[in-house]
């Protein structure tokens, strides 16, 4: 399937990434290893923020910068490597909210952010700073430098994306996702999808990690309209989701839980589509171009193998 | 000097302590050792409070809760006992400001709070909870719910208190020290002292603990006109402040680094003044009646002897 685009001519394209978490994470790491930093920008899911203790914590933009700057926590799935949990006991043992953990190290991020949103920098201004501060080269944006909070309407509730996430552990039937009307994008990003060549949309959760980044303005109108190619990933892999809600949320749609359903729910807005080798014989009825390989990113080098095979396929689709 | 004071009448007597950071929480602890809790409300400084990364940061009542508490670092002078630093480290890692060190313990703190103003309680309710979790009887109340920052007007600059006291090691000539014109006290401060046979000024720095307190209206009013005595504890003893920038600030001001220009500095708003023996010498230029004990307080021992003494001072100047 891979045809002759080993060639890694997609080098010399720029390339935007759509990411929520772990997933986008891994994918964008995959990237970030295969692509010249100053021709990849990898623009971050921030519908799950939300304010917890008085800091603002950003999951998704958090997941990946642990992992493009290589110490995220492999066991966990999620948080710093070599992490511990002096401060939350701290908070448990004076009756603070213990529902959402926040490591020792995890809260430096979260301070450091607090203190710069409080001095009046943006949202993009301090990803860069703990970019640096980590040593991530590629360019990392929040979609929206302000609030844009995706809320999970349930039969008995509203509730915030987290507190629907983390503290109810995605149980409750999500009825219907909600995202705010009038989320507006940044300066930054509408300036590196301008310049895109290819767009990459992981395989994040396309309700809850991807629809609120196309859901600021002008963010979907700019992806179909200017890159020269758009590629998806799928994130259902063998009927079920790789990691987290995607499976659940698609079967409360009434959807099915395939890859062929993830490539016609974003339609139009794709140019190809990437599915897992599990699902091969699937391939005759999706409506877009497709590139079936190994979609399992366990260790560096499936990230790498996964981001190559990816960006060849993008890059056979603008020859 | 102790007369036939030691027979702890004064338990019976309704105690308010006016109390800034170390020395204030020194002497609160021996008074909750010798009075019953329900007779006893401690009324905290908060003008040194700052937002900080996100969190609204109360060192004089941390202090003075940790020390009723008994969990307080002896060693390092403030802080928790058995503290570490995970966080600070990694928000230095961050390139965040360190200049301010915030304890992982400690932080337990702070996030709780902050999760509870954010909630929209008052830092009264607040600082109760935090008291209830630490296991503290008496009463602790902030002198206000909302920020009064003291401000210190140096040559260069006017900075918050901290800044001046933390960041730059009290060392800045302080031409002026700005209290808020209109900060306002609590219900439950003004019901304590509506009560109060006893009031007692801890030795604290008078012109940065115990001014802000009694700036916030009617504080000052009340104590003058409802408790049966006010007794105030030297911080000057043998020419220097024990700890803190105290005699600093009266060599800046002009004042002679004595418990008499304490006591002077008070003025009518005392009934009793209570000094070192350090300064024995000292006694006959005291316009105010006084007693002249040991008010070291280096052990508990020493704090229930002092706590004793001024309590029993007090209540001889009542009969």
């Amino acid at each position: 399937m891979s045809g002759n685009s080993n060639n890694q001519a997609y080098k010399d394209l720029r390339v935007v990434v759509l990411a929520g978490g772990v997933g986008g994470a891994k994918l964008a790491t995959g990237i970030a290893a295969v692509m010249p930093p100053e021709n990849l920008t990898i623009v971050v899911n921030t519908g799950d923020d939300f304010v917890h203790m008085g800091l603002t914590i950003c999951p998704d933009l958090d997941t990946v910068m642990y992992n493009l700057a290589g110490v995220n926590n492999t066991e966990m799935g999620w948080g710093r490597q070599g992490e511990s949990w002096r401060v939350m006991e701290s908070v448990k043992a004076y009756g603070g909210p213990d529902w959402f953990n926040l490591g020792d190290l995890d809260l430096g991020a979260h301070l450091t952010r607090a203190q710069m949103l409080n001095d009046g920098l943006s949202l993009t201004a301090v990803t860069q700073h703990l970019c640096q501060q980590l040593g991530i080269e590629p360019t990392v944006l929040p979609m929206s430098d302000h609030p844009a909070p995706t809320m999970i309407e349930t039969e008995t509730a509203v509730l915030p994306f987290q507190e629907w996430f983390v503290k109810e552990r995605w149980q409750p039937v999500a009825k219907n996702i909600q995202l705010p009307e009038n989320s507006k994008s940044t300066r930054d990003v509408a300036l590196a999808l301008q310049k895109a060549d290819l767009v990459i949309i992981a395989p994040s959760n396309p309700f809850v990690s991807i629809d609120p980044i196309l859901n600021c303005y002008p963010i979907q109108a700019n992806v179909m309209d200017l890159p020269r190619a758009v590629v998806a990933v799928s994130p259902i892999v063998g009927g079920d989701a790789v990691k987290g809600p995607a499976a659940k949320l698609m079967r409360e749609k009434g959807l099915d839980v395939t890859p062929v359903a993830i490539a016609d729910y974003y339609g139009d807005l794709l140019d190809g589509f990437v599915f897992d080798v599990q699902d091969k014989g699937l391939k005759g009825s999706f409506s877009v171009e497709t590139r079936c390989v190994d979609t399992m990113m366990v260790d560096e080098a499936s990230r790498i193998r996964v981001a190559n095979d990816v960006l060849a396929f993008a890059y056979d689709l603008t020859q």
